[in-house]
């Protein structure tokens, strides 16, 4: 590659970090990729940390030594969340959203890549913290979410299935009582996939009485895995008391009227 | 917002342009965003547009006009299409991934945002031509891969799933025959998802005899949609003639040999 100008240099490399959140890329990558010195890419790798962090919108570290690199993770500023909770909470309030028996439909944004990718960001920072080594979800509806929470973490995302299948492997299943229906349902994780000193953070598209986020956290504990924290999208207002104690979520629904054509749905994060 | 340099424009517009690909991006948006006149941010993508198709690792499109904007799609270069497959390639051929029964474990990597990332950018590219407005999958373990393809080509992902559901609304379903089993199975794909007049990319990690792919297709054209691809991660090399005519494939597996424990696969595309 022939040598490039400041300019270029930091196209590309704003190209590779954005692509690839949370991921340590070498300084030794950069330097060799555009045939530069360690000095001028030091130089770039600055202008970036402070332009994204001054902008409130990403975290940049970079470390020095032997595993030195950059890592660039994506953090929404708090008007940007204000922002993206608004326009969520219009779009899911329009009655023609309501299916028979109460529902909202939210199929679409749970599998619009731009949408989900801005909401999976917003969960993703507030458990950055808790340095989660995994995200879990469990089939289906949720896959998308918790696959660009994981992403923006820079993370594995595992989904737990009904049933076990060929294709995971040894697994590890328990029984749980699902919400509403009471019914007793399966839940199973391939071992390959879930290990035991993982620190688990679990996601999820939507909660009412909380019985499949109890069963994954059951889950995780029950392998002997630790729960870092629960994300969900969308949780009902009633019932207030949920089956688990803490999560986040992003929104509440708090009430659907399928005669008056009504839903009602508000932020649910503070700032 | 402060006036800005040319690098922090070029940082904080790289960040818009890789986090929404295929997005149509308002140069009014950019513009009040930064506070700069047209012709500076012009000038600022023209940079932009420049270092990456140089380098063969994007497409910038700049249009002008009341609709004037700017959209980015990742397109790897062909030496990095090369290199993900061969990493791909010596990552499945490991014996350890042999499961009972001959199959292969393949769940870490489509559920690792960064590899299905990199290989929903692979198959999106090839698709570009084609202009599918949506991609569709059949739950489950096509979805993390399904959703970037879609994120690559700025277009929404449409789950079929298996039984209809309340939260769809209402459904279309076919019956087709699955695979080895020779067992009729359903797949079902919510109306307020699947339009009739969508040009459809199907999606799929794993293609053996193409039952699958060929009910996907089947339940496409029963709606009256049309088909603009057939994208697959992995394809057997048996039976040759699959149920499906016309399909791309990144890799084969040519054989697995649960005595021997090995597992042939090789890359599938012509660069």
């Amino acid at each position: 590659m022939q040598k490039l100008t400041r300019s270029q240099r930091l196209i590309h490399i704003m190209k590779i970090l954005v692509e690839r959140p949370g991921e340590l890329i070498p300084l030794r990558f950069l330097t060799d990729r555009f045939d530069a010195a360690k000095s001028t890419i030091s130089e770039d790798l600055a202008l970036v940390k402070e332009a994204l962090e001054s902008g409130g919108s990403g975290r940049v570290a970079t470390h020095a030594g032997a595993i030195g690199g950059v890592q660039y993770w994506p953090v929404p500023s708090a008007e940007e969340v204000q922002a993206s909770l608004a326009e969520l909470c219009q779009m899911l309030g329009d009655p023609g959203r309501i299916l028979p028996g109460g529902f909202v439909y939210m199929t679409d944004i749970l599998t619009d890549p731009a949408w989900i990718a801005r909401i999976g960001e917003i969960i993703a920072a507030r458990f950055h913290a808790a340095a989660p080594d995994v995200v879990l979800t469990v089939e289906t509806k949720g896959i998308p979410l918790a696959l660009m929470v994981a992403r923006a973490l820079g993370v594995p995302m595992v989904m737990a299935r009904r049933e076990g299948r060929v294709t995971e492997g040894a697994a590890f299943s328990i029984h749980y009582i699902s919400g509403s229906s009471r019914r007793i349902s399966t839940m199973t994780v391939g071992l390959r996939a879930l290990k035991r000193d993982s620190r688990v953070l679990i996601v999820d598209d939507f909660m009412k009485a909380g019985a499949t986020a109890r069963g994954m956290i059951d889950l995780v504990t029950e392998l002997g895995a630790s729960v870092a924290g629960v994300g969900i999208f969308v949780a009902t207002a009633e019932p207030a008391k949920k089956r688990i104690d803490d999560y986040v979520s992003l929104l509440t629904l708090v009430n659907v009227d399928e005669d008056e054509r009504s839903v009602v749905i508000r932020p649910a994060l503070d700032s």
